[in-house]
């Protein structure tokens, strides 16, 4: 059986961060969301609101007929729910959007499968440029991969196949990348506004440490006093974080780690 | 004395990545560089030639009839070559551009003398644009403090007063938003590197976690496996890591870190 595209039915499995953005950008290039699940009704209730579609907080209530069934759940709860959720709905492509999780989850529980990983941090509260986004598919057969990259086209520029272990590899890389980084930007936050110091003051550095890994390698763009291994500053900002035990312990370990990477 | 901006000659003292960067930018704005000082020759030599100025390898061949000193060294050096720098140099204006050196370290030395810290991360091979850069300044008089004001301000137009109390804590606060940020990167890069991925798949990503900070706070942005405590996905990349000790160790630092600032 050929699929196509056009008309192409989605229920979201799922109404965090992830489904809310990917089903919103769906709706917007007039897929037709049908249906919302998630456990949490306000969760499913706001999604189902802003992309004209039905909820439910009842696994066994989710509808048949659609074309695809795009799971976005916490890979801990993933694996739980998937034999629930397919029976009775074994015709439809089957998608996961973890980064972490194997293909292999839907074997032996649906014929069409296959994962669409957006890499990108989504929150709700925030919108994105879809068309930028890296979207990594993987299908079970030709057919299906085909398929879900003519549905990620619609979408982004940038779709790649990628296998289990490659996309698990883009993940684990993915997440020193933002959310690791992301958390440096917290701690920064926090010292500054222990001081009465405005978050906003570290903006140009942020955006110029960014940018500079454009043109640069990491490693050749590495800067500051880990890497001068200059023993009076680090020594200095040790003391200055001896009442944050955790803050005090992350620069350790960080400033030892540069050093061990080495100059570039 | 009122000092005036007007013919400002300008002798560094270094010639690292802030001091090429800062020269340049002077240079541009039609300050006079007259002299560049580094320990090692390419380096001074690299400079002045950029800067049409004369360089010096020898502290002692300082020229004495700059209005201005920029002292741009590590800072483990500074405080060693301070004493010597400033003999017979008295009547000029002399800042160091280190965030965590207190101003106090010129007292005795010299009559006027502050600092003068651009709040960005340099390297030699990369252009920056000066007027986005926080410039933070500190004066040991008033005249002094409006004279480097009036200098800041012709680079940039974000130029501040803050005290070394508050620059050490910006300063403190950047290496966590910019030097480990960007150590980030180095480790995404060297697991993708070693599984023959390109980095820039990672880009997209790197600029949606620095554009997010714009909007939302560090805190609101957090997204990722850590946040959710999803046990699965961090154990097995822990796992992944195996071959990998150190980035094992970081990995599992700054999941329990972000764990425990909890969740948005």
């Amino acid at each position: 059986m050929k699929r196509s595209i056009e008309d192409t039915s989605i229920v979201f499995i799922g109404a965090g961060n992830l489904a809310t953005n990917l089903a919103k950008a769906f709706y917007r290039k007039g897929f037709r969301i049908m249906q919302v699940y998630s456990r949490t009704e306000a969760s499913a209730k706001a999604l189902a609101q802003l992309v004209e579609a039905d909820y439910t907080t009842d696994l066994s209530t989710v509808k048949h007929h659609a074309k695809m069934y795009v799971v976005a759940l916490k890979d801990s709860t993933l694996s739980q729910l998937l034999p629930i959720m397919t029976v009775g709905r074994e015709q439809a492509v089957w998608v996961h959007t973890a980064g972490s999780v194997s293909m292999d989850i839907w074997n032996g529980l649906v014929e069409h499968y296959g994962v669409f990983y957006p890499m990108q941090t989504f929150s709700k509260q925030r919108e994105v440029d879809f068309t930028e986004i890296p979207i990594f598919v993987e299908g079970c057969t030709l057919e299906v991969a085909t398929f879900l990259k003519e549905v990620a086209t619609t979408l982004s520029r940038k779709v790649y196949e990628a296998d289990s272990l490659q996309r698990e590899r883009l993940h684990l890389a993915a997440v020193f990348a933002c959310n690791f980084t992301n958390h440096m930007y917290a701690l920064a936050a926090r010292l500054l506004g222990k001081n009465q110091l405005p978050f906003s003051a570290l903006l140009p550095l942020i955006d110029e440490t960014a940018r500079k890994v454009h043109e640069l390698s990491p490693h050749e763009a590495q800067t500051g006093p880990a890497l001068r291994y200059d023993e009076n500053v680090i020594n200095h900002h040790l003391q200055m974080l001896s009442d944050e035990p955790r803050l005090q312990e992350v620069y350790r370990l960080l400033s030892r780690s540069i050093h061990e990477e080495g100059r570039p």
